[in-house]
């Protein structure tokens, strides 16, 4: 093992401050666990807190990215889950064990104001990674953390979605390529939604059963109407913001639920939430998911060897190309580091 | 049983409109009661009704008010559940028994689009009335129907709220004080807000362990997380629209829910729900409920002998003085017209 | 219309007294539909039924079978649900339309005490049947009520089962069936117990991942556990009765579920308890479902085109070689009655 | 700080086999708390442990009990929870911070197999103890751990009890008072069984609604009956065992639940289930419960500032008299030891 590493850090805000860095290799302290790092995926969340847009007062320098996966090179003293050479993910929020999440633990994320994925080495509490499926390759499973946790959250632990129960999904990026495949898996009638023919296509292959463009039906919510008979849907994935929201609360059943998700671009926008209490609607923020929550979903994918949709594997060394195609939005599924 | 009867009619919008009229007896059908009206209470829906602010496109003459209770006079052919004599209320919505609501039934609902309680005689199916604990005046138990359904299916169903909670109602009307009742039965932490400083004393009186006087303090939701030491409350009851809401998303501790409830008189504001998903928040839009849930609430009532708030009765006469006292804002609790 | 009809009447009690009868047909009163019926489905229940096992006090004669399926051919005055010509089912128990059943539905069960689908012409309030799906044959509908339902109502309502969760259905019967495919479609890992190669080889092709030849393992439990790693699983399907219980409990992780169904011939046995205790072990009764469940079913039935096995169909007039063949064990799913 | 403690100790089965020792006292590892213990309670788990009826196969010497509290003398390196000072609980089950409990965290409890709270100083890592709220005094803290938990995860976790609903509570040991006490707190209408009158009076103090004495009638299921309207109770707290459980399961309406609780002297008995699944009734075990749980009730505790019913304190010389007083059943909640 070599002393020094490299990392991608920044040290003031901007895509084009991203910069490979050397740095020492940390020696893992009691209950720590260092982390040999294989591959990352990046999500828009990482893209707005190098744009320092996420949160204006973070410490630099820092290095992005929440989700990665990697082998575990060398366990300190007093660690029991892990031995040398496991295959494991770091989680999102540290100390996210179960149940709820304190507001404590939703500060201290990887990819800031923790340090992130972007480095070859990485230094984790050893309570704070999990166990990796064998049958996904490393850029598949950098893909799924943020990601598919945020999915498998909506779909499976708050919904949950139960067998043939409509689920609405809105656009084709990272979380709803999970909430397909997890919408899919809970036997769920499936109605997804993108401005892109070809992408609307793939997502019927892996299970769609409706599919709506919204450039050819910008009132995409009667085509929902129509679909489900005058009735709406049980379950919105959510993950247009504002923008959006409107559309999908009308969408919905009486008593159904909308799943809010994302950080949202566009963030304030006048809002009429009468319908929300006048048909008994449930809005329900995600924000990833727990430590158990992530074992769980492991098992489920292990089980269905379900494949995340990867869209494209960048370099290390690409890591700003990698960040610039995410912000182009032309992805279907996730964006990939090989480290 | 004389021939005609008194009934409360609008013909067409205004509180000014509302006048008393005559009008035949209708006869039970199959499954039908003919209910001998002793009692209705006002809630600010049927303000927005008869004002034509609720449903603009409104068919007339309507009797207002969907609250309200009697006593079974005569018993239509081929009904099992009530006999002559019984005290009942009928339901909100006609057909929602149990489960979620379909939305038919939230179109089928007294006091518009279909006839209220504030006649004389009531024609009702009789799978759409409740039975009514004995222990309750006529004026206690027309103060129920909406006001705390609504306030059971928040605390209750949506909830539950559970011992040890901490729960910030929002207010001092007819579905804050049925929350508050509710909340103590269910063992929470109760903070309330009131601008009014002797309200909040009664509030006090009637189990509240924190108030909030939100004339003095405007950023009571700095209030609420001193209070909870800075961990935030885990329900709220929400009763003051997009007015508050944002105060009220700060006040909530992650993975917490705010119930939505009532009919805003401001509907549409910019609202920034970046908390909501960045904290696992639930948004639970609450129409009042079932008529299983009645039967529970009325169960739960009649254990603990809770006495529905009554601010103030008024004659059967004296109808638009009633709603002009809602409109007031200044009662604690219910308004109720004796029949 | 013919003035009369034909039904298989038992007037007391013993297989062999299953007899054809002629019978007037009944005319729709207030709220009931006049079903035509098209076919019946056999459950273990109507067995014990006309053998005197289930209810020695049963009153006779009696028409044997909850289950079938038919076409609405006259609606009484006062109903709205149902058109002429609507093909149908009669749910398990009338009145259970939503949430628990109250004790009075639970004894107006058809099949005994009220008449039930073996006869050509059934009368049924119209509240109390559910429309079935198009893409089933009569006799694949006649197959689903009773066995179709107790699966969904464990599998989903009462579980849920969720995607990825190890799922353990005992046996190769009627409602082991169903309960494997809504297992499939719950996303659950499935393992299935007979002691029967060839039927554990069709129960592999309809999804079940594991499968466990009783005959040659007599202590199951130990090879639940090694192909669960130790670990047990989720949730057991328990259909054997107090037989298999101590097994099943093996079976189970602590916290785990297990559905107890069916009608146990031999009911009375010792059980050691303390496992269910000191494991936080859940045993939920299972019987049948509500009409809301019922719809649900359905709903997932359709969007998937699930086809329910049955087994073999018997001609109306071959009711007593159905019921033998049921008796004899030898069936793989449900045994039916073209009517 | 003393460089030896004293210690109750057992070293062969037998209560006349517990004698106090003197024992290093130790010192904290990394992550681990060195607790100076003021108080513990006695459990019927303990008196079985000592006797060898529990466990046959267990280690020792061995110091009994998985009840009590004390101060923090000493933190260890990496710890970050608590300080010193700090009065603090053990949890049952070590590892056991949320969710369901694993396999091995039900082998890994206080009192045996590890070393328990009848000892001067105790070493215990800092993710396995609890924070205890100011208002109690060490002996009434001390009552809380298993006793308090496990009724609190029947009445509230496995449950929930909701108000107006009607929950029986077998017997006046230390888990039926804390079952009482949150079946209050949870708004219950709540019936109760003794054989001796004078505890049923003291449990109507305390809220009961009903009292049932068991001598008087042996049939005390029809007793429920009567009280109940013929309908059954919701929810059944059964610490008989199945010497109780038939007239349990007679007790409860259909959807009801039943929550076994205790360690049962006789353990195998013959019963019949059928009423179990003829009726949807769920048989929940219930052992303890999680950090996470036991916090939650400390919370609910503290709010309403409960008193656990400490029935008598005995000096920790007087460890084997405290033993046999509890053997003898005549306690009315929970027999402390003063450290």
């Amino acid at each position: 093992m070599s002393a020094t590493q490299k990392a991608q850090v920044f040290r003031s805000f901007g895509l084009d401050q991203l910069k490979m860095e050397e740095r020492d290799i940390p020696r893992p302290g009691a209950g720590e666990l260092l982390i040999q790092m294989k591959a990352a995926s990046l999500n828009f969340r990482d893209l707005l807190m190098v744009a320092g847009q996420y949160n204006p007062k973070l410490k630099m320098p820092m290095v992005p990215c929440s989700d990665g996966v990697g082998v575990v090179q060398e366990v300190g003293p007093h660690c029991h889950r892990f031995k040398e050479g496991a295959r494991v993910s770091p989680i999102f929020a540290r100390g996210w064990h179960d149940g709820p999440a304190f507001r404590e633990m939703l500060k201290s994320t990887h990819g800031g104001p923790l340090d992130g994925t972007l480095q070859q080495y990485m230094l984790v509490p050893e309570a704070d990674v999990v166990s990796i499926p064998d049958y996904l390759t490393d850029e598949e499973a950098a893909a799924i953390p943020c990601a598919g946790l945020t999915a498998w959250s909506a779909v499976v632990e708050k919904g949950p979605v139960r067998p043939g129960e409509k689920l609405l999904i809105l656009g084709t990026g990272g979380v709803s390529m999970f909430a397909l495949q997890f919408g899919v898996l809970s036997g769920a009638e499936i109605i997804i939604t993108s401005g892109n023919d070809e992408k609307l296509e793939r997502a019927k292959t892996m299970g769609a059963h409706h599919t709506i463009n919204y450039r050819d039906k910008p009132s995409w919510e009667k085509e929902v109407y129509r679909i489900t008979g005058g009735r709406g849907v049980d379950h919105v994935i959510e993950v247009g913001g504002v923008g959006t929201l409107e559309k999908s609360i009308r969408s919905v059943r009486p008593g159904g639920s909308i799943y809010l998700i994302g950080v949202l671009a566009g963030k304030e926008a006048p809002l009429d939430l009468t319908p929300v209490l006048m048909q008994d609607i449930r809005i329900q923020g995600v924000v990833v998911g727990s430590r158990r929550a992530f074992e769980n979903m492991n098992q489920a994918l292990a089980v269905h060897k379900v494949r995340p949709v990867v869209d494209k594997v960048f370099s290390f060394e690409e890591t700003t190309e990698a960040f610039a195609y995410l912000k182009s939005g032309s992805h279907f599924g996730k964006v990939c580091i090989r480290i």
